[in-house]
This record gives C-alpha cells, sequence and structure tokens, in this order.
C-alpha cells in the first residue's frame, strides 16, 4: 500500500470511529481516559525504553540541546501525561450543550446543540507529549484523532499511542477513534491536508515552519496557532511601578512561549522616568535590548533596533523597544508588526484604555494585566490545545469546546413551507 | 500595475478601512446603508443601462437561459436590493455583544466580545445582486469586503458598486470599506486566494465548480458554502399523509435550491402503503424518479438508479428514491452519500427520532419537517450570507453573528503571572 492509500484507509477508518463517537456516552469516554492514564503508567517502562531509542537516534543527528530536550521523556513527564488525561476527564462534556433555542412563528423548535467536529488532524514536532494530551482532548469532545508528530519521535509516540489504544480497546471505545500515523514518510502529511470530506480539521502545533506549511497548503479547513509577536504598551498616565511590573514578567517570566512581550512601546512624556529603571532590570536579567535611536541613547548596552526586530517573535531573552509620541502612534504600530496575539496597554486612563481595547485587534487585548495570561488555564478552560491566532472558528486560548461544531436539532409537527 | 500589485493594493486599503470600520458606530453604518439603498434606486437607470451591456454581450455568447435569468436586472430586482439593505440597517449590529464574562481568582476580568472579522473576500458568480447583498451585510457586521463578482456582470457590477461607494462616501464610512474587484483577470482570484494577513475570510457564493476551486486553491481561510444532498426518510411508524405532504414539498416547492430535497429513502414495512401515492403525486408534477429495484417494481416510470444517482445534486425536478430496511440502513446512506447540509425523518417514534436527531451529522437535522426550512430567514436571522457546509466557525444558515470573530477583552489592575 503506498503512502496516499494508507492515509485515506486511515482516516476512512477514523471517520468510521467519529461516526460511532458521536453517540458515546460521557461515562464512556472518562472511562477510557482514566484507562489510558493507568495503561501509560503501566507501559512506562517501555515508553521510556522506545523513547531512549528515540533520544539516541537525535543525538547522533546532532540534534539541540532545547530539541532534545523536548522530546526527551522521564518518570515525572509520563505522569505528567496521564494526570493530563484525567483532569480531562474531570471536565464537563462540551456534547449536547444546547446553545441557544426557539420557536420559530411556524412551530418549529430550532434548537443550537454542540456536537463533536468529527476527525480531527493534529500535526505537531518531536513532543512526543503532545500524541496523549491531543488525543485525550479530541477524545472528551466526541472527535476521533489522527496524530502525526515529527519522525524524532516516532518510536516514543508508537508506544504512547499503544498504550491508549489498549486502554480505548479494553474500556469499550469505538475501534480506530485514535489513530497514529506510523509513517514517517513526509508525504503522509501532503496527504492528509487534502483529504476533505474525510478530515474536518486540521491543527497544527509547533513553530511558525510547520504551521506555515500547513496553512499553505491544506484545504481541509485549518485552525492556526501560536505566532505572537506582543506588544506592552506604557502610556503617559501609567503607574510606572505597575508598568515596569507587567513588562519585567511579560518578557522573562517565559521568554519562550507565545504569550511572551517581544516589543515594549513607551509613551515619549514618560520615557525619560520610566526607561531606566526598567532597563536596567532587564539587562540584568539577561534581556538583550534592541532599541529606537531614543531607547539607545538611554541604555547603552541597547543595540539598533532594525525593521526586522519590530517584526520578531524573539521567542527568547530578547525585546524590542521603541518610544512613541501617542496612542495612536502605539495602536499604528501594533497593527503593522503585532500577530494579533496578545496586547497589553498600561495606563491610569479611562478613555485610553477603552481606545486600545477597542482599536486594538487581537484574539486578547489587556488593561494593566500581563500578556501572560493567555492560556486556556488561566482563562478557567481546564485544558488547552492551542492558542488560535486566526478570526474563523476559535480565537485565542482554545478548550474542549473549541474542538466542537453546531448542529441545528430541529422539531416539527408537518411543517411545510 | 499587475494583476498581483492590483490585488495586493485593494487589500491593503481594505485592511486599512477595516481598522477604522471596527470602531465606527451603529448609528453609522445604518446611516450608509440606507444612504446605499436610496443611491441603487437614484441610479437605477444607470444600472440597468449598464446592465443592458451585459446581457448582450451574454446573449451574443450564448449564455444558457437559466444564466441569463440571474444576470437580469429590472426595476423590481433593483428595488428588491434596496429593500435588502434596508431590512439590514434595521437588524440589531452584532458587533459588542458579549458572549460570556468572568472575573478569575486572581481578579482579572475577562470578557469574550464580538468584533468584525476583518477583511472579507466574497467570490461569486454572474449575480449582480450578490454586490449589494454581500456589501450590506458586511458592513453591518463591521467588515470591509472586496467582491469579485463573475466576468459576465462586470459592468452591472461596476454600476452597482460606484452606487454604493458615492453614498458611503457621502454618510461618512471610511474609504475603501467596500472594494469591487473590476478586473476580470481570472489570476486576481488566485491571488485574492493566498493574501494571508491582508485577507481574514473568504467566502464562495455559487456553483460546486466555483466552491471546490476555492477550498482547493484558497490558504485564506474559507468558509464553505453550499452543496445540498438532502434526504427524507419515512420511517414505519410515519404519518403517511404528513410524510407524502413533507416529501412532496421539499422536492417541488423550489427544486433548484440546496435545502431541497434529492432522495427520499422508505422504510420497506411502509413502502407499499405510501410509495405508489406518493410517486404518481411527483411525477404528475413533472418530477423524474430514479429508483432502487423496489422502487421502479412499484413506478413504472421510473429510471433504475445507478450509483451517481445517490451521490447527486440535481437542483432539478429529478429524485433518488430508495426503499430501506430499517433506520440503521437510513442511517448509513445518509452518512456515505448526504453533503451534511439538512436531513429529515418522518416518524411517529419518539426513540428513532431522537437517534435520527443524534447520529446524523449535518448542518440541520429534522423530525417531521421540510428541509427547505434551512435558511437565515426561516430561522429568525433576518438576514442570510450563505448556508455553511463545513463544521468550522459556522454551520447553517449564517447571519450577521456568522460575519464576526470574538476578542477577548480583559481588565486588570497590575496582575502579573
Amino acid at each position: 500500500m503506498d503512502v496516499k492509500e494508507n492515509m485515506e484507509k486511515i482516516a476512512r477508518e477514523a471517520r468510521e470511529a467519529a461516526f460511532h463517537l458521536a453517540a458515546v456516552s460521557t461515562e464512556l469516554k472518562n472511562k477510557a481516559l482514566l484507562a489510558m492514564a493507568d495503561a501509560l503508567l503501566k507501559e512506562q517502562k517501555d515508553i521510556l525504553k522506545e523513547n531512549e531509542k528515540d533520544m539516541a537516534a537525535a543525538r547522533k543527528s546532532g540534534m539541540s540541546q532545547a530539541m532534545l530536550d523536548r522530546l526527551l521523556l522521564t518518570d515525572s513527564r509520563i505522569e505528567g501525561m496521564a494526570d493530563g488525561l484525567r483532569q480531562v476527564a474531570a471536565l464537563p462534556d462540551p456534547v449536547g450543550e444546547v446553545l441557544s433555542g426557539r420557536q420559530v412563528p411556524n412551530g418549529l423548535k430550532i434548537n443550537k446543540m454542540r456536537v463533536p467536529l468529527g476527525v480531527i488532524g493534529i500535526i505537531y514536532e518531536a513532543r512526543p507529549n503532545v500524541t496523549a494530551d491531543a488525543a485525550g482532548l479530541c477524545l472528551k469532545a466526541g472527535n476521533a484523532v489522527i496524530l502525526r508528530g515529527g519522525s524524532e519521535a516516532i518510536k516514543s509516540n508508537m508506544a504512547i499511542a499503544k498504550a491508549l489504544y489498549k486502554a480505548g480497546d479494553a474500556a469499550g471505545l469505538p475501534k480506530n477513534s485514535i489513530k497514529l500515523v506510523e509513517t514517517t514518510d513526509r508525504q503522509a502529511v501532503d496527504v492528509l491536508l487534502r483529504l476533505n470530506g474525510l478530515v474536518d480539521v486540521i491543527i497544527p502545533r509547533g513553530g511558525a515552519g510547520l504551521i506555515k506549511k500547513v496553512v499553505e497548503n491544506s484545504s481541509v479547513p485549518v485552525i492556526e496557532t501560536g505566532l505572537g509577536v506582543c506588544h506592552t504598551f506604557v502610556d503617559e498616565s501609567a503607574n510606572l511601578t505597575m508598568a515596569a511590573d507587567i513588562a519585567f514578567n511579560a518578557k522573562v517570566s517565559r521568554p519562550a512561549v507565545c504569550n511572551a512581550m517581544e516589543t515594549l512601546l513607551v509613551h515619549e512624556k514618560v520615557a525619560g522616568d520610566f526607561l531606566p529603571g526598567i532597563l536596567k532590570r532587564l539587562t540584568e536579567a539577561s534581556v538583550e535590548i534592541f532599541g529606537c535611536p531614543g531607547v539607545c541613547a538611554i541604555c547603552g548596552e541597547a543595540k539598533t533596533a532594525t525593521e526586522e526586530d519590530w517584526f520578531a517573535e524573539y521567542a527568547d531573552l530578547k525585546l524590542a523597544v521603541k518610544i512613541v509620541a501617542s496612542l495612536p502612534e502605539a495602536l499604528a504600530h501594533i497593527e503593522k508588526y503585532g500577530s494579533k496575539h496578545s496586547e497589553a496597554i498600561v495606563t491610569e486612563n479611562y478613555s485610553n484604555a477603552q481606545v486600545f481595547l477597542q482599536k486594538v485587534d487581537a484574539a486578547a487585548v489587556y488593561v494593566n494585566a500581563s500578556t501572560r495570561f493567555t492560556d486556556g488555564f488561566e482563562f478557567g478552560f481546564g485544558a488547552e490545545i492551542g492558542i488560535s491566532t486566526q478570526k474563523l472558528h476559535a480565537r485565542g486560548p482554545m478548550g474542549l469546546a473549541e474542538l466542537t461544531s453546531t448542529k441545528y436539532v430541529i422539531m416539527g409537527n408537518g411543517q411545510i413551507r
């Protein structure tokens, strides 16, 4: 069987599973999730052994230390995966929720009800924990899932999937509810992205290159996640102590994540009071500064920012800093260079806060808080499959509800038109 | 300027307009919509003159009568377009609605608010009325719109757009809120479909060929509309008089639309009682029948259905009819051949109704009513931009709310993480 036939077979099997999964009870789904958590712990040794083979091959191929760390599984990481599945089991089932209902004049009762999306394709990199996390979330929302992870993690993923399959079958889940793509042939992704009619949505999870490839090549609808070029604007009326704490937190607390600040914008009227202190604090925390000329004049360690710096998602201890003359200039900068992820203003001025909230086009817009809060757990969703940066379907952190669609359920008594 | 540069310029201008439109008041949008309605009537003669040129060219090129009828504008059709804009002005503004809100433990107030999608590209065929209808709906939801109509209607569309532009400018709308693509070069569509970052969503409106082309080639997110292979299943417990009225209505009332029935499924236990009467009634109404062997045995005029007939969206006075042995067989048939648009069961059995509602995966699922009700006006939305047959973002009839996205608006007092 060639790659195309194989992928179509996987998708047809997942489609069949999805048909049955849509009607599976919450109880059964939860039972399966808990059984999967147990199975991961039971198979822990096998999973670690297979992961060690992936790690050995990756080391030999010269994989970077950061990527090796993502690939590595440990006892505590496997326990974390099992805990994640247990947490998902404890969340309310989104399927069946009636979002709205009405009786129209002719007597038809029209209810809009949450239903599973159907078959979800997850394309990710060499992070084996995604295999369990994504499978658990998709399953709880009643979806069949096709998992395509990075080839460097294939042995780890197969060991994890084997544990999940066995537990799912024993619990009585529809067969093929979870399907790991076992070939590492790159063509498999190309095929998956064109399986309209069999696959309902593709969610890429990974770096900018992966996401771009998926967006540009998929005819199946995609939920774009990821890229965050987040700004914090310190307005002239800001409480400067609060502004410094927010800016420091937004950059330093976890610089590699998508909700970290990448550019700090400062109103010129407070630049002299605000910048020397915060820039000292940042550089002492090893943050490299790329500034406009005004910033460079204040901070001797700053390098001159280029056009690329304003567009950059450093995902690192690096920060672009710019002095702006006004709120409108800050808004225009964000409109031009932002990625519509998370944007914050620090201000004590009511009108400026309102203008910022309205005018900034982003998934999450903050007044007087760190952009680091854009996260499914912080938002109270109890889970997160990713953060959508597109405007269709889901925007911002995506929990279980974002893994569902709706259908209109209509009850009549003979109405014709 | 080549086509690519020209389309990018149009999209950049629309993007700039969208930035301003997001903050425009409902009052101003309504004022502009009413002014546009007036302008269409004021420019009626010019529009009809330009339409006559399109009609003459289309007749010369041998366009079919059905397509000529879609292209034709008349006094009453222009009045219809103006009325449509007035109706949209009278609808509530979806922008700014708070869909949910909570205060999380750290004190952050997180509200999920409706906002415009941004820039919407509408790709349609030679129906000049879409130019005004789509522009009005997009505008009311705060979106800039790029309109790309069929080349056969270009003169009509330009005349309509000219009236809309003038009225919008006079009312004080942001410049470039509505942009008609004036080139008829086919490359313009290819470029439009790849303008990620400038265009937020593409909505194709037209036949299967147009929709397929857009879905397969667009890297911009698409809302798929249209194709309807709708079934009516007459269960063994059905009230057969009701079933006959529903089936007749679903096929005959308007066979060319996507919510019309294409296949009638009948439980074998009532086939003998039900089919002779309804098939006579349908054939007397000029409906051509394509049946399974059992149906052909009952109805001498029926032709034998092929595999293609079960997949067919006839959009015409044609109907596929099949006798099935059970509800599960009906469900399996719908799962295999349906297009997930609108599906109906006629039954008096409570459990069968519940199973059908749950198991059928479609935008609208009916008990004891005609599939013809899947329509934004019938659903009480007051407007319709199309009927989505995909599962992301919007499913079923799309009104103004479906032309919006959301953003999280978050108010803090110094929270850091």
